[in-house]
């Protein structure tokens, strides 16, 4: 299976992530998971993401907050999916971060989910793998029964 | 190659969705297009989500505004990829219906785009679709080389 | 007296739901409380909404936060009223929630009260009853006088 | 059948709230029409919403925009159920007519549909009608069979 | 000199309000303080509003929060000038009970100042009675002087 | 009686100013409209501000827009009452200029008024004056049956 | 004199950005207009803001809209003054490009200026470089009072 | 090497702007800190801002909240660059702060950066002086890379 790389832009940003590389060990996925700015690590980000495809990734999930350029940065250099996590700031609880995320350009799409949404940047992942992969789509419907059980039982 | 169900919440919403007809057409990606509410169709979207994965269907691209629930309600019925594409409304340009998509609870993500971002919605599509195939993610390498042309080109 | 059907997206959501049982006893008002999800248990939701004008039901309360999806899928199967309480979530203070739900498409209307108006919710319930019970608009009656002597004692 | 007093804050808002007052024509339910304001005619609003029960009415709409108080001024004088029409005004859409009805304190609910949303203020006033009145019910049935219709003509 | 009214929609809202009747007290302005509720105790404050001119008040400093029509109700049966404080609720900080205040319908103003900005509500209404009263006018310029004096001394 | 002085941010608010201005003629109140702008005149509006008081104005009121320091300028120079008249701006309907009047700072109150709502900061000015002027009170209360008049007549 | 770079994200956007080319114009400021994007061309950019320095060129203007990561992916690569000047885009007057600049990390600083705010951005652009340069003063000195006699002539 | 002037419109300030000056003490660029309020000490103010330029200062740096004032009132007496740093209000995470400076009308900019973004504010002070000054180009490279290596290190 191919590989799904976490990339955040601040090592402070991991309580948020953790989540998503819980899930994806959860579901079994391989993933590796990154510190790289868009405004820090300018060069390095932009290597990774050009080689990422060859290096044996599927998709990428990008989290940061305020100005949040990285999931664009990334998709910039790539036409692997891109999962953007937009990470709640102090400033009207993540609103900066959701839409520097969500509000990209034609022609370079960023798949964002909701603030601090880290299992389900995870999941989202786990998804477009499994779109080829008939063993992960049964795990997925594995995970959708126990959530229904969870909430039956209250 | 799998299909994509391109899904609006109303016939009105054609021609912000149109653009996302036309581009999985561009890219030669097999795909459908319907009209189904969640709010006065749910159970033809119901039986719709539940069957698409094995009707061949890779992934959903859909539209909605105001209390968008298209794109979680498709998600609540498949494990497939769900994308959500928020149709600007008349109240805070669509603000309406990018949170109420952006913001799903854990378990059950959509991947968001821009408001009325309906070309990014089907690249999103193809390249979920090109993660494992490499006829179509040469097509987006190239999509994406042209872009840049165009933008040097001033 | 028909009864008051008590739904909630998750049993996380009760402290903000309490408010609206308590009210709904004190009034004598029959009702039952549930936990439902619009997107993980969709099935189950659509089965009671769908049933419950025959079981008996007068009218719903969905207490829901973020893509608060329940009350529009309550209202998809149901004729009678729907009543919408936005919980207050990690964003914004529940806006996300509260757009979700007022803002429904013609058709499928919510009666969405306060975020966190639990006991608004109860009330409107009690009222909509009362349409036809003057045993119960007296006792609203005298609620409403209590409250006027409450800020009149200050 | 009981009535449902429809009044709107100011004769500007006709075009509005008309949709309201042909919708409830459409389902044969008697109705007058006002122009009552909070600011302006406080004494004739007070005493109209005092009285309404003994005339016969049985629920409110009341559409207002801006600081839109007309909702919660009819809800201080009565118990009968209030449903709250934001309209659309010049600033953030109408978020000012919105909040200003939604927003209600503890006692005092006002069921607050979309902005400009009049059908389903009329809609939710047939609903309550119909909790009591199987006929009505029965329309409700059909007018939502319609909707499904239309939409799944595309 | 004349009277101010201070009126609180709510006892809870007292700790905001404190700091106008302090103020008021410095400046040995008279003034009198007051629990009425739009909402709950509309006939109640719809006579105190109308009888105050000829109870000696020269104007109104109301307080409330959410769908804080308080001082609108007042404006609605005075001439008196009327000075609107919002008290910061738990919904975006007051935005609520500023724009249900602050978006008045021509015809009626409401003087709106800060989100809990109760010692400014005060300053206003001195303002307001020193048009007409050099030695009250003469305390604000020392005050002024005084508030100068504290920002040079850091 | 004393004069109130309109300042407008720049010559082109005037179609939003002139409602103000008209309002005071009809009140038969003196004025003087000028155009200062904080950040272009700032010595000027200095100036007037410090000495409007011995020229023989009451109140100002001062209408700007965006970052509208307008009236908070004046306020810093003067005791009399400043009434803040926010300019709808090309951003956010006036947001941007509504909250950059109403959130000042304790000790220096500006008494807003809705966005473009000229009508309502010159009412206020004619309530400020007629607080020791009875003519002018009936005028006001001659204005307000006016007002009822007209909604009750429809 | 050392050059400005005035960028935009797009061409589309050269209605926005042109008073800025012209007011570095009028005061005769050395500069070069550039339309590189940050998502689209992201290595000719990263090229271009890496050896602007040496160049010749003093700051950037940096025009960009939605998830306007244009300034900052400038400032990512050089430690000249970036000015960010974001365009008004069709969500929320561009409240998106807004914060997508203004927002940035510690260590990175975009100075940013209104939406649409073109001129100001070539001002702060002037001003930098009059730092160093008494006759460039000399000219913003004309201009400032040049505008303060426009704004008292009416 | 000219000064840097750092100005915070209340004492209570000094928390969020201790990181500017700690930053301009890093790169050994001379500065001063002050407290002037734009409407509490405006002549006071206008006197430093007139005369910064003579006083060998280069730029300044303004902090405030709320109904941000004091950036464009320095600008208003200056052709130095002056920088907005915009102070977290108790309203919207200082919503108000950021659009009171970074709204400026055309011809007085404030360079805005973020939200208690002191860190930055004094980066891009740096900035300026450094255009023309290539040993503290050659500090803001170091920490450039600094930063870079921070990253990189996790």
């Amino acid at each position: 299976m191919r590989k799904i790389a976490v990339i955040m832009g601040s090592s402070s940003d991991l309580p948020v992530v953790q989540p998503a590389a819980d899930t994806l060990k959860r579901f079994e996925v391989p993933h590796t998971v990154h510190v790289f700015s868009a405004h820090r690590t300018p060069d390095e980000l932009a290597k990774f993401a050009k080689s990422a495809a060859d290096e044996g990734y599927a998709a990428f999930i990008c989290a940061a907050g305020k100005a949040a350029a990285l999931p664009g940065a990334v998709a910039a250099y790539t036409t692997l999916p891109v999962i953007g996590l937009p990470v709640k700031s102090s400033f009207l609880d993540g609103l900066d971060s959701l839409l520097s995320m969500v509000q990209m350009p034609s022609g370079v799409p960023v798949a964002t989910v909701a603030v601090n949404g880290a299992e389900n940047a995870a999941l989202l992942a786990v998804q477009i793998l499994a779109v080829n992969n008939s063993e992960l789509r049964a795990k997925l419907e594995n995970y959708k029964a126990e959530q229904r059980e969870k909430v039956l039982k209250g």
